[in-house]
């Protein structure tokens, strides 16, 4: 699922037509027939992180589609003005109200399908204490054999709570860089 | 510099006003008073390579703005539907025309100031022949102490090579995570 066409110009509002620009690009664009405003389309960047205490992660049951119900690693769209790393901390602390310490990368996962990068932090839990927000039913800390593994709403939290899980046993903090199909 | 402001509704073409949003959003967005639409604006994605054959690094002498006329790495745009190791290969060739053997990621960087992430690859240089692209004057390799420096077009483009080079010193390559003010 990539992004719903551009119907209308941002800048003028008339209506666009999709072809490629005459600038020497390769790619279909929404281009004004008025004011000749290119519009371009990218991938978005979705930030979060694992936060452990002790040998448990903190996972988010989800109250807000898609997944509802599931569960999940705090996560969300970073936003402008915040590097991946502050839009991280933010969605740790609007999903699950945890306190924590930010530290390094453990996932950079294209998924191209979706028109989106996913970057997750490894992040310790400075309490046990959380206080989640509107989009979190519950906010609970599970131990690795204790992980809802058939009840996780997204590909990318799975593969990167497995890396996570993986590095412990090694005892070597990687960042992990694939795609996600 | 941030994106521009959207003043027109993608949907329907209406003029936007910038509001929080209904939903339990906390920033404001160009919201639609017409069909309701929401737009977000995100941060861009920056990939690219570095380009290597033996201990020399390809640089390419841009043709274009910003920056004409100093040298950067092969980089640009990551576009919908591909992987961010796609779309650095992607540059490398439009840019360079090199061919490589991609390899593990260098930097990850986060540029809040411009709202944008860049990524870059280590890559193994295939041919010490080049075809640049339009966008590129002169694409050619330069060893460590041939850097044209002061003539380097982006600051994430000199940070890359800085960590590019000291990984080589080190003979440990790792994934360097940081942001670019």
């Amino acid at each position: 699922m990539l992004h719903r066409p551009i119907k209308h110009c941002r800048n003028c509002g008339a209506a666009v037509v999709y072809r490629i620009p005459d600038d020497g690009d390769t790619r279909k664009r929404a281009v004004c027939p008025g004011c000749e405003t290119i519009h371009y389309e990218n991938p978005l960047n979705v930030v979060g992180t694992v936060p452990y205490w002790g040998d448990k992660v903190l996972l988010c049951k989800r109250n807000i589609e898609p997944g509802w119900g599931k569960w999940t690693l705090p996560a969300g769209f970073m936003e402008l003005g915040e590097s991946t790393q502050q839009g991280a901390a933010r969605e740790t602390d609007e999903e699950a109200g945890a306190r924590i310490e930010m530290q390094g990368l453990i996932t950079v996962m294209s998924v191209p399908r979706a028109g989106q990068v996913h970057l997750y932090y490894r992040a310790r839990l400075l309490s046990d204490q959380f206080n989640p927000g509107h989009e979190t039913i519950e906010a609970r800390l599970f131990a690795q054999d204790e992980i809802p593994w058939d009840e996780i709403a997204f590909r990318t939290v799975r593969e990167t709570l497995l890396r996570f899980f993986s590095d412990r046993e090694t005892g070597r903090d990687t960042v992990h860089n694939f795609d996600v199909s």
